[in-house]
C-alpha cells in the first residue's frame, strides 16, 4: 500500500494523535477528514470486534446542522422518508435523493433540539446540497457543519463498557434511539447506532475539551474487556450487509435499487416524482466469491457466460465464513443461487449470488 | 507515513495504474479521487519540475458541467467575477462564495460549447452546491459531473513536449486560453493553465480510450527531455504563492482575505451583498520560517509575544531558497518584516512575515 500524504486540507480529528499512538496502520479520507481503516490488519481487527469491544474515531461522520423555523419543512423536502411520526429520541436513517431519485447520501438524522436537525452524513459533502437548496429556495434556516465529532463504541461488550462510563441507564437505550448522559461535567448525546452488526453506541462529542477525557475513560474502564482502538471494518460490514455510500451506491442508484424501499414513504419531496415512476431493473445482492480476494478498488464485472449481469462494489475475504464476501449490483432477472464469474484485477473468480448476507 | 487504504469509494483515475508503475510513493484524496502527492520525494520532485517537464494525473479536478438555456445566468449568480467580457477561448478563475461571502471553492471555468460550462473544481464537491441551487432555484439547466479527466504537462520544457505531441500551434496558446488540438484521431481541449509556476498545459481528456495513448505519447516524445510522472508539488506551489482550497482557504474566508480582490467585480450574485459590506481584518501572507519544518497537517498559531496574530495554513522546507516557506492568514494590523514565532506540533520556530512569495 502507498502512503497517505497528510495536509491541513485532510482534516485531523480530536483523536488523530491517539489513533496514531494506538497503532493505526492505514487511513482513508472521508468527508475530507482522517478515518482509520486498519490497525493490526482487517482480519485481526474483525475477529477482535466480534468478541470484545472497540472505540472508533468516526469524527468524519460530519453533522450538518439545519436550524431555524423552516428546518422541518426543508428536511422533509430532502427525503422520501416520512418524518412526521418520528419520536423525539429517535435516530432516522434518511435516504437523500436528487431530482432523478438518485442517492446523494444515506445519513442518520436526529433532532437535538426543536427546529434543529443534525444530519450525520456519509462521505460526499451533502452540506453543500442542503446549503444550496436553502439559499436558492429561500428557506428560513441556517445550514452549517457543526463541529460535533462522534466516537463509536462497538462490539459485544459495548454495553458493558458504556455502562461503566455513562451509567447503567445507557444499557436500556433501544435500537436507533438516543439519550443524554452525563460525562466530565457535561451531557452527551449517546445513540444506540453504529456501523457494525456487533451492537454498540455512538457518542456525539460537542467539545474538544471532552474528547480525550472520553477516549481515556473508555480505555481505562475497559482494560479487562480487552478494549482496543478500531474502525469500521471492511470484512464485518460486508458479512452483515451494511452498505457504504460511494462504494455500494452512488447518485446513479435509487433507494429501490439499494434495498431501501421501506424508507421511501412520501413522494412530495425532491426526487419524489422520479421515484414514483421508477422501474428498477437491478438490486444489491450478497455475492459469495472464491479467493483470493484482492483490494476491491474498482467495480468488478459479474459475468454470466459472456453477459455482464452486474458489478461487485465491495469485497473482502472472510476468515469466519471461509469465503470471499462481496456486495454486487445485479440485474433483477437473475436470482440467488446463480453461479457467476467475477472479474477482478487479478483474474476471474468463481462466485454465487446469494439472497441474504452472512449475518 | 501511514498507508492509504484503497476502496471503490476513493475513485481511481484512468492513469492510476500508470502512476503506480511510475513509482508514486504517496497519494492524497481529492474530490473522492486518487491524487498522487509524491514520487521520489517532494524535494527531488520539485527540483525536477523546475528543470524539465512532468506529466501529472489531475483527473481529480472534476468537471462540473452546467448545461442548458440558463447556464450563463446561473454561472453569473454563482460568482462575483464579471463573466460578461469573457472571451470564447478563455479560462476564468472564478471564486464561488456562499451567502456570507465565504469561499466555497476556487475553480477554473471554461465554456466548451455555447450554453455549457465546465467548472474545474478544487476539493470539496462543489457540484452539490450548484445542483442544489439549480434544483431549488428552478434554473433551466442540467448539472452533473462530466467524466472529463485532466492531465497536466508542467515544467520549463512543457512547451517543447506539448509541441511534439500536439503540433507547434499549441506553443502559441496564451496564458489562461485554450484551444482544440488533434490527438489520436480526436480533438482535445488543451489550456495554458496548471498548478505550478513553471508553465505548461492542462489537457481535458474526454474518453478513456484516449487516456493511456496520450500518457504513452507524452513519455515517448519526452524521453530526451527527461519527462517524468509528477504531481502538484507542495514546495513549488508555496514558493510560488499558489493557494490550495481546503488548506489556505475555507468557507470561513472571503475572496478579499485570500487575495482574490481583483476577481470580485459584481455584487448581484450569491454572497454579493455580504461582500459589498465586508470589512476584512486579515489576509494571506508569505511566511519565512526556520526549520526543520514538520508536516503541516493542522493550523499552526503565529505568535507575536503572547498574542496570536494568525495561523500558518501550509508549509514546507525549500531547498532552493534555504528556508521554510509557508502561507499564513494574518491579522492586517501586522505587516511584512515582523518577526514572529510559529508554533508547530514539533515546537516553536522563528519566522518573518513577507509581502511577496518567493517566485
Amino acid at each position: 500500500m502507498t502512503a497517505l500524504a497528510r495536509s491541513n486540507r485532510v482534516r485531523r480529528t480530536w483523536w488523530t494523535d491517539a489513533v496514531d499512538r494506538a497503532g493505526c496502520t492505514a487511513y482513508t479520507v472521508y468527508n475530507r477528514m482522517m478515518l482509520p481503516a486498519a490497525f493490526a490488519g482487517t482480519d485481526v481487527d474483525a475477529a477482535h470486534l466480534k468478541r470484545a469491544v472497540q472505540v472508533w474515531d468516526v469524527a468524519c461522520e460530519r453533522q450538518v446542522e439545519i436550524t431555524g423555523p423552516d428546518a422541518d419543512t426543508l428536511m422533509q423536502r430532502l427525503t422520501p422518508r416520512d418524518l412526521s411520526q418520528l419520536q423525539l429520541d429517535q435516530c432516522a436513517y434518511v435516504p437523500i435523493c436528487n431530482h432523478d431519485g438518485g442517492m446523494l447520501n444515506d445519513p442518520v438524522a436526529l433532532k437535538p433540539r426543536p427546529d434543529t436537525w443534525w444530519v450525520s452524513v456519509a462521505d460526499g459533502e451533502l452540506r453543500l446540497w442542503i446549503e444550496g437548496m436553502a439559499e436558492a429556495g429561500g428557506y428560513g434556516v441556517q445550514v452549517f457543519e457543526a463541529d460535533v465529532q462522534p466516537l463509536a463504541v462497538q462490539g459485544p461488550l459495548a454495553d458493558e463498557l458504556a455502562g461503566r462510563v455513562f451509567g447503567e441507564a445507557v444499557r436500556k437505550l433501544r435500537f436507533f434511539r438516543y439519550g443524554r448522559f452525563a460525562f466530565n461535567g457535561t451531557e452527551m448525546i449517546v445513540s444506540r447506532t453504529g456501523y457494525s452488526k456487533q451492537g454498540g453506541f455512538e457518542i456525539y462529542v460537542e467539545r474538544q475539551a471532552d474528547a480525550m477525557p472520553l477516549w481515556d475513560a473508555l480505555f481505562e474502564a475497559g482494560r479487562d474487556l480487552d478494549v482496543r482502538a478500531g474502525c469500521p471494518n471492511l470484512v464485518e460490514r460486508i458479512e452483515g450487509g451494511m452498505l457504504s455510500y460511494g462504494n455500494d451506491m452512488t447518485d446513479l442508484d435509487t433507494p429501490f435499487e439499494v434495498g431501501l424501499d421501506k424508507y421511501v414513504q412520501v413522494y412530495d419531496c425532491i426526487g419524489g416524482p422520479a421515484l414514483r415512476d421508477h422501474v428498477s431493473n437491478r438490486r444489491l445482492m450478497a455475492v459469495e466469491m472464491a479467493g483470493p480476494v484482492p483490494s476491491c478498488d474498482r467495480l468488478w464485472p459479474i459475468m454470466l457466460g459472456d453477459t455482464r449481469i452486474g458489478v461487485v462494489t465491495s469485497a473482502a475475504w472472510s476468515l469466519e465464513f471461509g469465503c470471499g464476501v462481496a456486495i454486487g449490483m445485479v440485474d433483477r432477472r437473475w436470482n440467488a443461487g446463480e453461479t457467476v464469474e467475477v472479474r477482478t484485477q487479478d483474474g476471474p473468480r468463481k462466485a454465487v449470488l446469494r439472497e441474504k448476507f452472512w449475518r
